[in-house]
């Protein structure tokens, strides 16, 4: 478990953290919710990197669970992830009941058969086929996207005095970096290499997967994920400065090259 | 999902519903936790029966999931299931959030690295190993143990006003029927028909697995089935007559031949 957890981007943490920093939250009151999503997103990888599903051999720049123990293992081990996201947030410091269980609900909903593994079905059963453009938002939505936008609302969670505006609007700017962090992975897929991305480059294409640039081409792509990444700037205008992190954080992910 | 689910024979559910009458509970308010207990069984099969673990063909008298479908749904569909019981506890009727949340605490501890997937990956460490008494019994108090105790527990968190010995008879009760339930699953697995059990019988005993009969024999093992059978009844007695119920379901599992 412990090696599955190790390395990565942390993105869906550092997103958790800086919604909090942006809604005047002190940090430890996320740790429970940033560390319950990090243990959804790597349960949900050493389940994706399984033989009958992607059969992938690396993951963040080391053999991936089933390669360096067993597939048995990798099983268990992102079952038992999976549990653990949970228990963590019932341990949640200086929050109260409620505000776990409302913890727990977002954060089942998203990564269920309605948000993150639908999304995972919905990709095996789209392999081989050329998906439309609205078909592949939709697998994306559901199996990247719920995650991503559950991380900032568990933020709004935490929060004790939350106006719509500002929920909307955390929502906005994570649906945005959601689908734009999608459309970033297909066209690293491309342009990156293997030793960068810390797992197999040129996959999705070599399997004819469906993708944003194959759909609607390399440079359309890379266009459409800079409005995106414009459209989640625009979200947080509600906030002043006050969401510098947030901002700081869709740029360095806009930059990345893995 | 569906397909993982139907059929069984309930028993989680049926000891939550059982221990809440003892209690004097409405069996409404153990509607939640008696699902999310099955919903963790169902997926906890589902993923038991995969090809990389008991690769059982046969589940309920019908082929397993990833024979009906195939194994990357069954890998999805159980962790859906799992997902899918946190989703149902947050919406338990006439619960308050502090006990919802304690149902969530126990169902994940019960299920996850410490509980039941701690079991199963022991079960997996000691294919070909002959163990002790002591180690076998480690192994399924974690496995089964864990969650048929969960689901006594779940009733008593359902409940406004507990007192400590009600609490502890409760959890005696659990630890002896989780007990008893494995030895007579090891029991029927050399007497029963698969026919009658809905799942491959004579599979332990073939594979060489350490069993309560070949550990200490077909003749010790009924009768230490027995003892505990009678233990849990005993544990009742602070109850009366209120126990029928739990009373009744002891009597119906140790004279189950499936």
């Amino acid at each position: 478990m412990r090696y599955a957890c190790d390395g990565g981007k942390r993105l869906r943490a550092l997103l958790v953290y800086a919604a909090g920093e942006t809604l005047g939250l002190e940090a430890q009151l996320l740790d429970a919710p940033a560390s319950a999503v990090e243990l959804i997103h790597a349960y949900s990888l050493v389940h994706d990197d399984l033989p009958a599903m992607d059969d992938d051999d690396l993951r963040r720049g080391r053999p991936t669970v089933h390669k360096a123990y067993d597939e048995a293992t990798a099983i268990l081990v992102g079952d038992a992830l999976q549990t653990l996201a949970f228990t963590v947030l019932t341990r949640g410091a200086g929050l109260s009941p409620a505000q776990k269980l409302g913890m727990v609900e977002a954060l089942a909903e998203a990564s269920g058969s309605c948000g993150m593994v639908g999304g995972q079905a919905i990709d095996l059963q789209s392999e081989g086929k050329n998906l439309s453009l609205p078909e592949l938002e939709n697998l994306h939505i559901h199996k990247t996207g719920a995650l991503i936008r559950a991380s900032l609302k568990l933020a709004c969670l935490a929060s004790p005095a939350l106006d719509n505006a500002q929920a909307d609007a955390l929502d906005r700017y994570g649906k945005c970096i959601g689908l734009a962090f999608q459309i970033q992975d297909d066209v690293l897929d491309i342009e990156g290499s293997s030793e960068d991305l810390g797992k197999t480059a040129g996959k999705d294409s070599a399997s004819l997967k469906s993708t944003y640039p194959s759909v609607m081409g390399l440079p359309a792509a890379k266009e459409r994920a800079a409005e995106l990444f414009s459209d989640a700037d625009k979200a947080l205008s509600v906030f002043g400065d006050s969401a510098a992190a947030l901002r700081w954080l869709a740029k360095h992910i806009q930059s990345r090259n893995h």
